[in-house]
């Protein structure tokens, strides 16, 4: 067997790099479209341009029964009170599924079937895990006060589809409200921010 | 879609548990043929039965995509110098692979290719991730002085199959030189003791 440093991997939580993997960095301006609050996301983007998540993904292996695994790190915040939060995807393989472990911070992931509409939210936080079922779009939510951190692990053959949801987006939100999370419905909360 | 609580796992670093997933007990007389040196492990046996390990596993879902996972808790110590380790198993679907994550303490995978022989030794602690590719045998070990607690995402049609390497057992053992671990051969670590 060839046992290659690469079987191995060390991942930092302080700055989401992960040895031997590219860090792809999520800015504001590279989430057009994903924040509910048009006009906050366009005030905020005038303000500057701030990291929102880094995601560093190993994806070297191929075949059937491979795994892929990526570390991804979400700063705090939030744009017209909606949480910073991932694009979104779904696999393109759909009945691939995915397992996210929390690592530090405190946040909650947002799913939704691709068949059905149906949302569900779990939180994410260390020593909680969330499983993500095929046929199923998933964000990423960071709730908490510091950077939210996690790893996701899944099928080698997943793809990451991430224009179906783009599109539309998802049909929730999570807001803040009164400092806590509140999961409501995408409409209804475009119709609060167009009354006030 | 139905969002069951079974989405989300909590567990726990202190006692190796996972919420909704029955707890697996591995004592020192379920390690039989594990341990190199016999009369050591025999005369530990008398001693008493410790816990070595724990391990509890979500495996509920099934079919091609799915993920399963599990954690592992394995207690401190050594046998007749040999450190605490799982029986160590392959996959009954060789091809399929899992991705080790580092939780709390500090240990070691052993790998062995069942193709080749060939083995290789990789840290597992916390930040970071051990990979073990298809068709591969491995075995966790702790090297440490508090408990190794670690997590394993598998694709839900790995199966375990235990009986490959209990016949033989692996063909390297890691042992404790001056608090040190040190990789040898099965067979020259057993010459040691009898030459002892």
């Amino acid at each position: 067997m060839k046992i290659p440093q690469d079987l191995f991997s060390e991942f930092d939580l302080e700055t989401g790099s992960l040895k031997g993997a590219p860090l792809i960095v999520r800015r504001l301006s590279d989430l057009q479209g994903s924040f509910a609050d048009t006009k906050a996301y366009e005030a905020a983007l005038k303000r500057g341009d701030p990291i929102i998540y880094t995601v560093a993904a190993m994806q070297d292996v191929e075949g059937e029964g491979g795994l892929h695994f990526g570390l991804g790190r979400i700063m705090p915040g939030n744009i017209g009170g909606e949480y910073h939060l991932t694009k979104g995807h779904i696999h393109s393989h759909r009945p691939a599924s995915e397992v996210y472990i929390g690592l530090k911070g405190e946040g909650m992931m947002l799913l939704e079937d691709e068949r059905t509409g149906e949302s569900a939210v779990l939180g994410l936080k260390p020593s909680t895990a969330v499983y993500v079922p095929g046929h199923t779009f998933h964000r990423t939510v960071n709730t908490g006060s510091g950077p939210l951190v996690y790893i996701g692990v899944y099928p080698a053959n997943a793809g990451h589809d991430y224009g179906a949801i783009a599109e539309r987006n998802f049909r929730k939100v999570i807001v803040a409200r009164e400092g806590k999370p509140l999961l409501l419905p995408r409409e209804d909360f475009l119709k609060q921010i167009n009354r006030s």
